[in-house]
C-alpha cells in the first residue's frame, strides 16, 4: 500500500493473531454462524489483516458486517442453492450470505472440478461483500493451481472513461499463481483508482487523495491533491489509470470484465442495478493440466526473481512484484503482532464487551 | 485510438476491403502458406485493418512478416505438435509458426472443448506475432462464448514499477463477451501505456508522446510530451497507469499476468528469456454453461447501454465501450474502403510488382 494509507506508529496498537482470530471468530458466532463457518470467516479477514491488506480486516469490515447482520441485510445460515452446473463449473444463488461466508466453499468447488477436469469456476449471485480476493487466490496456489477471483460490487462509485454517471462499483480482480522458491505471485487490485476501503483509511488518517483518482461531480477528472470529500458531495471514482491519456480506459475495461463475469454471468444482473447485492466469480486452473508443476514452478522462479533483482529507478530501493512484499508483512506480523489504530481497538473493546465475547485488544 | 495515431486525410489512400484482402491473402500464398491458411491470416489482419486498429494491420505487420518469412524466422508449413492435453485445455509447440497463423485453430479447438465441457484452453510455445488479439475474442462471440486471449511477446520493452531493466514486451490482453442487440463487449489491450505498433504509427505521423507513456533509460518515468525517441536510445515503456500513484503497478500486475499466462503456463518461458519466441493462451467460456444465454444477453444489453448512453463529462461529446467505436469503424470501412497512408499503399504497391502479386493500391 501508499504510505499515506498505513496507521501512523503513534496510532498503533498491537494485536497477536491468535487474539485477533479469536476476537473475529467469536464475532461471526454471535451473529449465528456455525463455528467452522465462523472459523472460516475469521480466517479471510485475518489473511487480510496478516498481509498487510488492512482495508480488508476487522478495521473497515468487521464493523460494517455486524451492522448488516443486524439489520437482516445478511443470512448467517444461508441456503446456498446451485442454479446450474456443468462438468467444469457451477452457478450458485448464495441466499445473501456473506461472500466471504460462501466464496471459500464456491473456491473449492472449482478446484475440485479442476482436479478432475483440468478447469473449474463458480459464479454467485445473492451475495455480499467478498472480502480480500487475495484469499481465493491462496486457496488455488496450495494445490498447484492458478487462481482466479472477481466481484461485482454494485456501480455507485466508478464513472466510465469520460463519463459522467457511476456504473461499477470498485470491481476488483486477484490473480493468483505458483511459484517454487519465491513467495507466489498474488495480484489483487480494485479497479478503481483505490478501493473504497482504502479511502476511508485515508479520511482516518488524514492523507490527501492523488491526482486522477477521483472525477469531480460532472465527471472531470481532479487533477490536484485534495481532502478525501464526504460520500455525499458527489465525487466520482475514475477506473485505475485515470484519465485517457494515462490509460484510464484499459482501467475501465478491466472494471467492466470484472462486473460481467461475475454480476452479468451469475445473473445478479449487472452492478448498476443490483445495487446492493454482491456477485461473485471464482476460477481454478490446474498447472498440471498444461505443463508439468516443477517446470512451471522453476520458470515462475525465474520471471519473478528477475522482477524482484530489478535494478531500481532513481529514488527508490527496491522493485516489487504482487503478493512479495504481502508475504513478507506476513512473517512480520505473525511474529509481532497485527497493528491497528487505535481507534480500531477501542471500538472492538466496547463491541467486545456489548456482546460479551471475553476478548479484548491489545 | 487518439487521434494522433489516426492517418491525416491528406495521406489517406482508400482501399476498398476486397482488394486488400486479396493482396494479402495473395502474399501469404507466395510466403508458402496454403491458400486456405493464407485466407485465414489475411482475415486476421483485414478484420483489424477493417475495426480502425491498423496498428495491427497491413501498414505495419505484412511487411514485418515478409521480412521473417523471408529469413526463415517464420515457418509457413508448420507442424503444429500437442505437448499436454487434458479434457479442457491443450498445450501446443507451434513449430515457428506465425501466431495468427495458427490462432485461429488454437481458438477453434478451445471452443470445441469448452462447447462440451463448458470451458476450454489452448497454450502455445513456439510461435510468433499474434496479430489483433480481438480477433479471438470475436470467434468465441460468435459462437455465444466469452473469449479470451493473452500474448507473451518477449522481454524489452516494459518495466516494472519502480524498476529500470526491461522484464516484459506489450503483453497483451483480449476479453470478448457476446451481447443481444448491442455491439459486443470487446477489450483489446496493450498492458503497457501504449501498443509498441502505435509508437510507429505516432512517429510517422510526427506526434509527441504523452507523460508517463515511457521511462527514462535508468526507470524514471518521462513526464512531458517528447518526440517518439529512437529505439536504441535506451528508453523504456511503462505499464498501463504510467506511474505507481496512477495505477501503474496494476498495469505491471496484468502484464505479469498475461506473461504467465501464455509464456510461462506453454513452456515457452517468460518472455525475457524467451525473447524472439512467442506465446499465447487463447481460452472459451460457454455462457450456457452459466446461464441462460438470452437473460445473459438482455443484461448484456442493459450494461452496454448504461455505458453507451452515459452523460458525457464536459469536453466529450459521447461515452465509448470497448468494442463499440470498432463496431461502427468496421461498418464504414466496409462502405467506402479502408484509409492507408500513401506510404504503405507506395509500399505495397512495389512489393507487389516484386512478389508479381497483380494486385495495386488503390
Amino acid at each position: 500500500m501508499l504510505k499515506q494509507f498505513l496507521v501512523p506508529e503513534a496510532d498503533q496498537v498491537m494485536v497477536t493473531e491468535e487474539k485477533a482470530r479469536a476476537g473475529t471468530q467469536a464475532v461471526f458466532e454471535k451473529m449465528g454462524l456455525p463455528a467452522d463457518e465462523a472459523e472460516s470467516c475469521a480466517d479471510v479477514l485475518l489473511t487480510s489483516d496478516l498481509r498487510g491488506c488492512e482495508s480488508h480486516g476487522i478495521s473497515n469490515m468487521l464493523r460494517a458486517y455486524i451492522k448488516s447482520y443486524g439489520d437482516g441485510s445478511y443470512n448467517p445460515r444461508p441456503n446456498v442453492k446451485t442454479v446450474r452446473e456443468s462438468a467444469v463449473s457451477a452457478t450458485w444463488d448464495g441466499d445473501r450470505g456473506l461472500g466471504l461466508h460462501i466464496g471459500p466453499r464456491a473456491m473449492e468447488l472449482a478446484m475440485e472440478k479442476a482436479d478432475q477436469y483440468g478447469m473449474g469456476a463458480v459464479a454467485a449471485k445473492n451475495t455480499a461483500h467478498f472480502g480480500m480476493l487475495a484469499y481465493y487466490a491462496l486457496q488455488a496456489i496450495e494445490r498447484d493451481m492458478i487462481g482466479i477471483a472477481m466481484v461485482s460490487a454494485g456501480g455507485n462509485a466508478m464513472v466510465p472513461t469520460f463519463g459522467s454517471e457511476p456504473v461499477f462499483g470498485t470491481q476488483p480482480i486477484a490473480w493468483g499463481v505458483p511459484a517454487g522458491e519465491m513467495p507466489p505471485f498474488v495480484f489483487d487490485v480494485a479497479t478503481t483508482q483505490v478501493a473504497g476501503n482504502k479511502l476511508l483509511l485515508a479520511k482516518r488518517i488524514g492523507s490527501k487523495i492523488e491526482p486522477g483518482w477521483l472525477a469531480e461531480p460532472d465527471g472531470t477528472p481532479v487533477m490536484e491533491p485534495i481532502d478525501v470529500p464526504d460520500w455525499g458531495a458527489g465525487y466520482k471514482m475514475l477506473p485505475f489509470g485515470g484519465t485517457r491519456e494515462n490509460g484510464g480506459h484499459k482501467g475501465y475495461g478491466f472494471a467492466a470484465i470484472a462486473d460481467i463475469m461475475s454480476g452479468v454471468l451469475s445473473g445478479n444482473g449487472p452492478g448498476f442495478i443490483a445495487d446492493r447485492s454482491y456477485a461473485f466469480f471464482v476460477m481454478a486452473m490446474k498447472v498440471d493440466a498444461f505443463r508439468d508443476v516443477a517446470e512451471f514452478k522453476a520458470d515462475m522462479d525465474l520471471l519473478l526473481k528477475k522482477l524482484a533483482d530489478n535494478k531500481p529507478a532513481p529514488g527508490h530501493d527496491r522493485v516489487m512484484y504482487a503478493g512479495l512484499p504481502e508475504h513478507e508483512e506476513t512473517a512480520i506480523r505473525k511474529r509481532d503482532g497485527i497493528p491497528y489504530h487505535r481507534e480500531v481497538a477501542e471500538w472492538f473493546n466496547s463491541m467486545s464487551a456489548e456482546l460479551d465475547l471475553g476478548v479484548s485488544f491489545p
